[in-house]
């Protein structure tokens, strides 16, 4: 939509340290920079390369000294602590998990309509990568600062979550962007939630947290605090904005204008998703010709994905998918990586016209997309999780 | 539908000695006893009452002897242990639990057409109800047969599954009724799940275990094997009937004769659910009246009910409906219990005819339920969430 084109970055540059980034990235905003990997490359690895996941920063990216970083933990049930990254390198144990970041706002502006307009960037199907993550489990980390756990491996039930600070800090209102996740999560042996510092084997690159960045594996990435550098233990959940005033979806009946955010919970675990990549609204291709499509699927909470459904005739009939056969391999319950699928089918030959393409996807738990986002809609148009459809155009196989 | 009316007990009756039921249950088929709970019942209150509670039985219902009964755990990683039921009472720290129970075929008669049909017996809304259920733990007792935890709490790894046998045999083929759940679902301290002995404060009845039943809180009932009398530890799940061969679903477009069972997981955790049950289609209400709807929605996995939308025009515009507040006190993630649901909606003035009311539910992963069960559709029949509608017949308010 034209209202949300990307504007120029402000006269008094905050921005003018910001790295480079991949010319590939479909550009949403430059200041703060948001950018989303195209579709056509999004699914060519099963592991996203890291100058082409997609970027979603609210604020500018902030200049981490690595020699001088330190990270501090405090709140209830733990000792003030500060460790410095070179003592969270070196005095615990190195993890890595596989697991797909997805911004709430991905598929947004498939969500949007002149009758029911959404507000924020307008993200396709790209605000989402598959990526390496190796650091230290937050679990350790809190359990060096003596948070208590009970026989069954249970904390300390003063602790009730755990917020999580950034480093990027708003210039206005000085405010650092903060987040928390609960406390079940963060202790779960499990949840593999880890504080790392390497992104598919490399440092972090500046736009991903460097050097530091919590990941949240199976909840929406932003949960995932970046330039990490404050972990606090509390009875409460963040009371930051991004906690308690944004990342909630509401009745779609709701007016917008009237909104109560007290009367719904934050998102943390994403529901089912799934997308094509492959083609966009309006690909031409032949009838009578073998045409491969390729796309994704994720579920939140480490739920693994069982099926990925595919109709060339607008969901009528439907026809499995061939799923990735890495994503495949995963444990039931930490399934944190997506599953790439991909499907030849025949474009059928006497058609013309309109091939209408549409995909759905099935995790373990047996949940699966609702048909229409209409069902599902929010003022911000998050976790658009609706069947993903594109329209192919066919053309006589002479052309 | 006719062809699904309950046979009447075969000549050789093994079931004579099954317990009496209560009047109201909707019986669906008598030897074994399949019978579910009234909707104009169903949520009169939080906890369903015993006698009330949805009855799915596989086989008669074994007579086991208290005084002489006893459970055997056996497998990879746990001595041979034997324990009897008093032994169990008196060794183990009870705990009570509450839980919603639901058949993974309910709602299959709203799944049955005749171009489409299901195989199964054919549940309404009523396969399901809440009950406090206390036992001791699952985890307690495979820590008392030796399995061993390393330091994060997690169990051996050779130990994926956990079996359950019945006392309930088969006289044909002499088997058992077993299930297994995932080793990751019995041992987490979180995951409630019980060898349970009493149901709402009083001895298990007949139908539903006595004296002993597994309870695996947030799975499909399937799973909760009643009358349990074996437990094994292994790297395999059951190779059981109801593991392997039941309980899975397949693609919309699936040939019903060429169900290749190895190609689906099984159904452990219930997706999100949700129902209108006071009401049926057909129901008169008079125009420019009040009516109070009222229902129940759960999800599987823990997962706690964020919102209930009800529409009174097919789903065009939505009202947020009252959830219960004993509900609502759930803590997140360990949210067994299913939460019902209050709307007093007005029916418009001028409306005559039918009036189409649709539910809807999410969880706290954003999950929501199909719109159509076109979409989920397998033979037979299982785990139908699409969202549920009722037609009621609006007359003028004289009549
Ligand atoms: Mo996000
Ligand atoms: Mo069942």
């Amino acid at each position: 939509a034209d209202r949300n084109r990307p504007k120029p970055p402000p006269a008094n540059n905050e921005y003018a340290k910001d790295p480079a980034r991949h010319p590939a990235l479909k550009v949403h905003s430059v200041a703060p920079f948001n950018g989303e990997t195209p579709g056509s490359l999004l699914v060519d690895s099963y592991i996203t390369p890291s100058d082409l996941l997609f970027v979603r920063n609210h604020l500018p990216v902030p200049q981490c000294d690595p020699a001088t970083y330190t990270i501090e933990i405090r709140g209830t049930g733990v000792q003030p602590t500060r460790i410095s990254l070179e003592e969270l390198k070196t005095k615990f144990k190195h993890y890595s998990v596989t697991a797909t970041m997805q911004c709430a706002g991905n598929r947004r502006a498939q969500m949007d309509s002149a009758e029911k307009p959404v507000r924020g960037l307008m993200w396709g199907c790209g605000a989402i990568g598959n990526v390496v993550w190796t650091g230290v489990r937050l679990r350790d980390v809190l359990l060096y600062a003596g948070l208590k756990l009970d026989e069954d491996g249970i904390p300390d039930v003063r602790v009730q979550h755990v917020c999580f600070e950034g480093s990027d800090v708003a210039s206005v209102t000085k405010e650092a962007y903060e987040s928390s996740i609960p406390i079940s999560k963060a202790m779960n042996p499990h949840g593999d939630v880890l504080l790392a510092f390497q992104m598919n084997g490399q440092d972090l690159p500046a736009d991903h947290g460097y050097p530091l960045r919590a990941i949240v594996p199976g909840f929406m990435a932003g949960r995932s605090i970046k330039w990490v550098n404050k972990i606090v233990t509390s009875e409460q959940e963040s009371q930051g904005f991004f906690q308690q005033k944004d990342y909630k979806s509401f009745s779609p009946s709701i007016d917008p204008n009237k909104v109560d955010f007290s009367t719904a919970p934050s998102m943390q675990e994403f529901p089912i998703q799934s997308a094509i990549t492959s083609h966009v609204d309006g690909d031409a291709v032949a009838s009578d010709s073998l045409v491969e499509l390729k796309g994704f699927a994720w579920s939140g909470g480490g739920r693994k994905i069982i099926r990925v459904d595919i109709s060339i005739d607008g969901g009528k009939t439907w026809q499995n998918a061939d799923l990735n056969e890495e994503a495949l391999q995963q444990p039931s319950g930490r399934a944190w990586a997506w599953t790439p699928w991909t499907l030849t089918v025949e474009v059928p030959k006497a058609h013309r016209g309109e091939l209408k393409v549409v995909c759905k996807a099935v995790d373990e738990s047996y949940n699966s997309q609702p048909e229409r986002f209409d069902a599902i809609w929010n003022p911000r148009g998050l976790m658009n999780n609706s069947w993903h459809s594109i329209s192919l155009n066919v053309n006589s196989s002479a052309n």
